[in-house]
């Protein structure tokens, strides 16, 4: 915080006070500038939350003699300016080295990738570089922010781009959410980029902008909020089943929200062999022939269900094995958990607050999972997307498939050793130091 | 050069002596690899240029014992994987940085930016972030190459403003030349940019382009072929003239080149207050009420040539007091300088090859300068362009307006004090310490 104060030392150890006594943690205070009528104090503490920083900023507005001009917190302070930056990998200090770099030497450049176009992804950016793209309308759990409200997050993403996978990633915040505005001017864009990560696209419109680009471009289109998250999923699903000592294939799963993720992970479940999946979105299980079915909901309802279960999240819980949900806050009871088959798997993933507390499903299951990062086995796509795409411009690869998938999650799942497996380690932290190169060389097929 | 020799010293001896006697200049010579039946060579060497390099290939491998495997030049090695690249501004070491970069943290600033839409350009990129924006149509002197041979010249563009602005630059190579869906394709990435550069797209598509784009835009649009040349070419001019002490307004100028450069810079000149400008072009000067001009060389006509000159460049040229070329190698013949007024003026700035040899040229002129880099007085846009959109981000500007243009021109002129200025240097490098900052100071109007 910033603070106007009268200038009288007794008032800047009654703000340390009050901060202390209101439960912040005052970890430094520094006068900005000191005139003869008034001290700018800047105060830097801890709180807990929101919530508690409002309650400490009113704890000192309260003080006589102080006025908060400001409050500024890390996070605002991390994204001032924004968090990526381009640079120049090659010195201009001279001016043969502009020569080099820009006129006249790069027309040379030009010349040689105008003879041969297939030389634009070795003598460019391209082969190294991947649009982040958004038209707003999904930024992470808050809905429909428009493309200026997203910029922050695909500047993240594009920041993890490069920390884990050494990729450049550009963010292209689209200022439409007209799916055939979208998919023309991704298209338009292309040439410059080697991939294209879509991401926070609501469904079902990023289905088809999805599958339209992939039939266009001659550059793999990913969108991470469905593939990602099923790829990381199936990994952790994976080692919790090597844990419970359970065959994939003839395990019951129950997937929770019939959406982007919910529909990559059935896709890709299936892909795996898995031949039981009950979807459970708002208005209750997707069976096959249901008038009342959305299109999408239609056609994950004709590829699930094989028992025809119908009812609520409970009636698809019984017996099953697995409980996978990527929908709404605590639409699992946990005593619901106790209906399933025996060592029950349980993975809470909707952000940022999952469909069980974490710890009241321990109570009940074998292995929880969630999509929190501050509990253990944290379902996270930081841990698939660097890979997958690092293993996609490696290989120059056009396309991404499903079995490029299917290895990544495989990729994934054995980075953690059966000396390491435990039911509170199925999942490798992001920082593990040989994740990231594991699934490049899984969707490379090498 | 990589070299497949026979594993004898001699004959790495002969490379030298042969390199030698074709009049290159060997910097090293380096053993990559030895087995007992071959030596594997790498020669480095400096060559004229691209007929002598292949000279010099052609000599070592005319050397018994010696295959040459691969030629490669200092100009592609530089562009090898791009010469740009995107960084991370904050340290990703820990989840806690995780979380403050990206989720959960990011979420409140997405939050906030959506609720303060103006908020943006502080808490994101946006503020200091330009789009270069090409259709590959008219890629520096060559023509036509289309968006991907467009990319490295994009590339050395947004490395430039990296480096004299401190603006981070994104290349947008379009894979269209339709003037609807370049418009359209700018207008929806715009959100993630606070300023656009269109670059390399022809004429006279690109005035359209332009001026759709400024209507529709709420952030400067610059298409530096135009605006770039002009301010530099003005700054230039008016130095020009301080050296032979005329003034400005009542200067008699001819434009040769009715192209988007010579365009601008008519439009310069005249807001600068010159009244007699010919433009000549191919077909001759352009006179106002001529029926055969285009549509963009009538609009011309109808704003010069107020004595209404009829004919060839060197008709054109009878008592000009400056000839300022942007339009084809050796068009004009140095002998018509000396028809000129007094202490001519000329400004040879087509490229690679310019209008008239400045050697020949500066028999009879009192001040020549051209685009090239090996002789004085070189009209470079990385004057100008750097500084112009330092100026307009940190000025949050919505528009570039010519008055901007004209200050821009007038303070690169004035960096060259009266003490320095002489008819060699009229304008500074671009490594002088002072001029972009300068241009910015003087765009933003302080």
């Amino acid at each position: 915080m910033r603070l106007y104060t009268e200038p009288d030392h007794g008032v800047v150890g009654a703000v340390a006070t009050a901060i202390a006594a209101a439960g912040g943690v005052v970890t430094a205070i520094d006068v900005a500038e000191s005139s003869h009528d008034r001290l700018v104090v800047d105060v830097t503490c801890s709180s807990a939350d929101t919530e508690h920083a409002a309650e400490l900023e009113k704890a000192v507005s309260g003080i006589d003699g102080v006025t908060v001009h400001k409050v500024s917190d890390r996070t605002f302070l991390t994204h001032l300016g924004g968090i990526i930056e381009v640079s120049s990998k090659v010195p201009l200090k001279t001016r043969d080295d502009l020569s080099l770099a820009y006129t006249p030497g790069v027309g040379r450049v030009s010349k040689a990738i105008s003879e041969h176009p297939e030389d634009v992804s070795r003598l460019t950016i391209k082969g190294n570089t991947v649009a982040v793209v958004t038209d707003g309308s999904a930024v992470l759990g808050l809905g429909n922010l428009g493309p200026g409200a997203a910029l922050p997050v695909m500047e993240g993403k594009a920041a993890l781009f490069k920390k884990f996978g050494d990729i450049n990633a550009w963010p292209i915040c689209l200022d439409t959410q007209d799916t055939d505005e979208i998919v023309r001017a991704v298209e338009l864009i292309a040439p410059g980029f080697g991939g294209i990560n879509l991401e926070d696209i609501a469904a079902p419109r990023c289905f088809e902008i999805e599958a339209r680009l992939r039939e266009r471009l001659d550059i793999p289109v990913f969108h991470d909020d469905q593939h990602g998250t099923a790829i990381v999923a199936l990994a952790g699903l994976t080692n919790a089943l090597r844990v419970v000592d359970k065959p994939l294939e003839s395990s019951r799963m129950v997937v929770a929200g019939g959406g982007a993720a919910g529909t990559a992970i059935v896709a890709l479940l299936l892909a795996a062999g898995v031949t039981d999946i009950i979807v459970y979105d708002r208005a209750g299980c997707l069976v096959a022939g249901d008038e009342t079915l959305s299109a999408t909901h239609a056609e994950l309802a004709a590829r699930t269900n094989p028992r025809g279960v119908r009812g609520s999240l409970r009636d698809a819980l019984q017996g099953a094995d697995a409980f996978l949900g990527v929908s709404a806050p605590g639409i699992l009871r946990p005593e619901w958990i106790a209906e399933m088959a025996p060592d029950p798997i349980v993975f809470a993933m909707a952000n940022p607050d999952p469909e069980v507390d974490p710890v009241a499903a321990s109570k009940h299951a074998a292995v929880v999972a969630s999509g929190r990062s501050d509990f253990p086995n944290q379902i996270n796509n930081v841990l698939a997307f660097p890979g997958v795409f690092r293993g996609l411009l490696d290989a120059r690869a056009s396309q991404v498939t499903v079995e490029m998938m299917l290895r990544a999650a495989d990729a994934i799942a054995h980075v953690v050793s059966d000396e390491e497996l435990n039911p509170s380690y199925i999942i490798p932290t992001v920082f593990h130091p040989d994740v990231h190169h594991a699934v490049a060389t899984a969707i490379r097929g090498a």
